[in-house]
């Protein structure tokens, strides 16, 4: 499988090392607007470097990465849909729901198989926690709760461009909730705030409590922060009839000091990359997989549709201060 | 301190046991309806059996611990306001907030000393976590967690006239919320649901998940369930600037069983019996330090007034489906 | 019950308070050659103060608990012996193999119940361990390992008392081991060392690791040490053909911080008073219940005597550098 | 750096996917007189398959990885030598010890870089160990225990060939006891038993527990097993004089249950591939980096020399009863 990376930043590279440990993968091109970032990854991994045109008129290339900047993602997943070729995209498909829409529509139309980066659910622990839930193991769901703090605020840059915290961030926890629970919320209730100062500038939150009324009647909550001293914090709490499922955080190592001053462990993994590096090589594994039997990715644009749906609803939450309906 | 101890029910043997490993008390009476019940707790620890009138009437008497029904709370407490003696009271004061309001009125023009059982606060973890979070050890709260499940329901009888969810079981929540971050809600938004058919039937909920905007800006988020197959389960995670401070679970024993089956420790202690023995123990002896001293106790009737106040809102969100204003 | 205490000091206090908080049971007299302890503790619990001729002449007393120093125990365990009456002794019997052997005859011949305080058996975590591997929860045990360390080394005038580590600290391992096990050891080796200076000049050690082959086919290892930073550290791990069964640590409180330095849990319970409250308690219920049935405790003077041959056959390798017979 | 692999079995293939995952190093070549697993081998990674003569006579090849059979070690480390060529070899040398020696000689004449592979050496929790006790995070060392349990014993053709329980799984021990402690053994008592009827038939032993007395003053204590019914059980505790370090297993992954069983977490990494997967990835990096650089590597054939002097003095103490001198 010829792999045109579209996207050399920071999540382009993840895509990149994952593509290189794979036997049956290869990385064929790197497309970057950043001409330096595009020659850097390209050279590493003995790839060529593209144009977006030459990109997409390369017979070579049997499928898409796209891990470029989020207002480009629609476009490029039309691309694919245009050339009727697999494309594997970064959340989210759009900030605008229309958008997304209207993008989900030309994939429907071309057939092409298109997985959305949902990286969580590739991750081991949250695969094994799906696993028992799908397997009843403390019978039927009641509560769920979802805990996701980053472990420091990302630049203002980024914040601005990030579409704010449920679009950026949340959009994950959203996700994971359907999917976890095979479920949809009814409604969504927010309470939010910016304690940073520059962030409240920006007109974004980063602290947030929400509740969803799911469906089949679970009452799913989420606590999302942009920063947390102790690293990377992502559990997850499923309470059942008959048991409580958890997904604790993995420790930076099995450490132990014990001393006067108690007993202390390593912190918290203190980021995405290393949380979910299995993730995202099981993800890549699940795409290759997609794409050789032909059909439909496990996660894939109406997921993503979906999530941003349910990011818009928590927005309009916020701004009116009452649970809104989806 | 000779103590009369009203109640010799579950919770009044928790009292007289406390009563009986203190040197510097003595458990003077007993009074019950029930008569076999007053006569058997007097006999183990030597104290008369009284009516409520001779409990009023008897000049030995020091202080009145007050563990009847809630019906009878208020009425009990205006008569040790009448003849002017400290009482210690179980929550709630009353099911109607304008009932708990005129028995606080007439506590204050008394001026007696009306301790009000919190028992949560006495607890040496809950203690321990106040004095930290008081301490700034981690710096503003921007994000206060509840977690309380009991693990199995209590009987019908218990539940048709326990006032409800919000009144009997999340109450110590709503104290401990306002206690650990000395603020005050804004706003309650409730999600529950009945998952056991029986407490469905009698128009109660079981499982809810709750978020409360405090004056100062911390995001409040409750948890509640009235069952949890591995015990009794009272957690708190407090999310700071520069940390996060949880009080976990108690377990039953630190035996822990490693085979192939996985790595298994003890259940949850199973009750609140067991989880609050030392609070109950320290929380008589607060009740005879504010005695001695004449002093206000840290927990007092306006603690008990307020925390109804809020499972009013949150009884009026559950029927509105909208964030309720304090 | 009316119970004699000879012997006022910090572990006669631990007993009084036992004696004190059990409906059955009543401290009668208290006896010490130090006049204010014994006023003290007489004061505070209503006791009588007597001297050694009274006590053993007072028909009202129903047992005796000995809880003076080492050197006395003896003595006093065949005074029990010649008034027939029960008796709790602290241990060591004595420090010397010989001299615990004859008291042991005198108690054989008087036909007394004469209970040893190995405390630790009546501990709840010890208690259930015995229970589950009693009940071959993991097969047959291949290997124990039993951790032992003071948080602080004792006094040096405690040291040059105490006979030694292995008679006054790893006696309490040497007989959870047998009794753990069902078994007795065929030989024992000896690695020790004195890291503290003053320890050293007293020609004691604090630093052990002692290997022992048991009779029926396990090997035991147990470390021992007069000091850990973290607080007193009890731990107990079994290995068996189908798993593994562990007593951990009792922690301080259940309150973790987690921030830049790491997630930090308390220390250990400081002291053996913490960690086994609950088995002295425990362990006078287990006394008043052989003296109520007649019955022979489950601990007697022969698992005394046993646990002397072992020190006895710990402090020989301790000299020889070679593992020695018992 | 182009790597001749000699020997294409288990551990074989986990050097080849180290390799693969390296972008300085290319695996050039594979050694195996089973054709069939150096063909296979060799393809997957787009390798030539070569003769032991070949091998040694292309000039094209860097360096030789050797993880054949013990008993090839010491001739292939040799045959390196002679043609002056870095090697990375598997632990043991040799089982003899004189053979060993021998060879450490010709290593020592050519002045190769020759690296031994005491992986756990490079594990990130044994390296982070190993620098807070370097740092005088606790002080000195009075006391380090070992646990190394393997989930299943070997099959008996393994066992035949491996030399013993002490030159093939507790010299990995030895090695971690000197290199933690920068310290040599003076002494050495062994406790062992075959549990397992066919080990024993083979006159092995399957658990073991042994003290080593170190120049410096600290105690080592190992215990080893052949099985271990929750998985690879590798643990370490370090007892200084001001606090305590411990190595923890890491566990499959971290998904809890709690229900009327039980709070249950997941056993232990199966295997040493799984929880030394890193280590071996790290182990090559220090190859490769000494080879580039021309130094010693900081695990190197006198360490081995090392670890199978200590292994031959367990084995004489099995023997003898007697701790035995070094």
């Amino acid at each position: 499988m010829k792999i045109c990376l579209i996207g050399a930043g920071r999540i382009g590279i993840v895509h990149a090392i994952a593509i290189a440990s794979e036997q049956n993968a290869t990385l064929h091109s790197v497309v970057d607007v950043n001409q330096e970032a595009a020659d850097s990854l390209a050279k590493k991994y003995s790839a060529e470097v593209l144009t977006i045109d030459e990109a997409f008129s390369n017979a070579d290339i049997d499928a898409y990465i796209i891990a470029s900047s989020t207002a480009t993602h629609a476009d490029l997943i039309e691309k694919c849909s245009q050339v009727g070729k697999p494309v594997f995209c970064e959340k989210p498909i759009d900030l605008s729901l229309d958008r997304a829409e209207s993008c989900a529509k030309s994939v429907e139309q071309s057939g092409i198989v298109c997985m959305l980066g949902f990286n969580r659910r590739f991750d081991p622990n949250m695969a094994s926690l799906k696993n028992k839930l799908d397997s009843n193991l403390i019978g039927s769901i009641q509560s769920l709760v979802i805990t996701s703090h980053d472990p420091s605020p990302p630049s203002m840059e980024y914040i601005r461009s990030s579409g704010g915290l449920f679009h950026d961030m949340m959009i994950h926890d959203f996700d994971m909730a359907c999917w976890l629970l095979n479920d949809l919320p009814e409604s969504i209730y927010v309470s939010a705030r910016a304690n940073d100062k520059d962030i409240k500038r920006e007109g974004d939150v980063d602290t947030a409590s929400v509740i969803m009324n799911m469906k089949k009647g679970s009452i799913v909550t989420i606590l999302n922060g942009r920063q947390a001293a102790f690293g990377y914090d992502q559990r997850i709490e499923a309470f059942g009839e008959s048991g409580m499922l958890q997904v604790k955080n993995e420790l930076e190592d099995k450490v132990v000091l014990s001393n006067a001053d108690g007993i202390n462990h390593a912190k918290a993994q203190h980021f995405f990359l290393e949380r979910y590096e299995k993730a995202y090589h099981n993800e890549l594994l699940h795409f290759m997989e997609s794409y050789h039997l032909g059909v439909k990715p496990s996660v894939n644009i109406e997921d993503g549709v979906l999530a941003l749906r349910i990011a818009e609803a928590a927005q309009r939450s916020l701004k009116s201060g009452l649970p809104e309906n989806l």
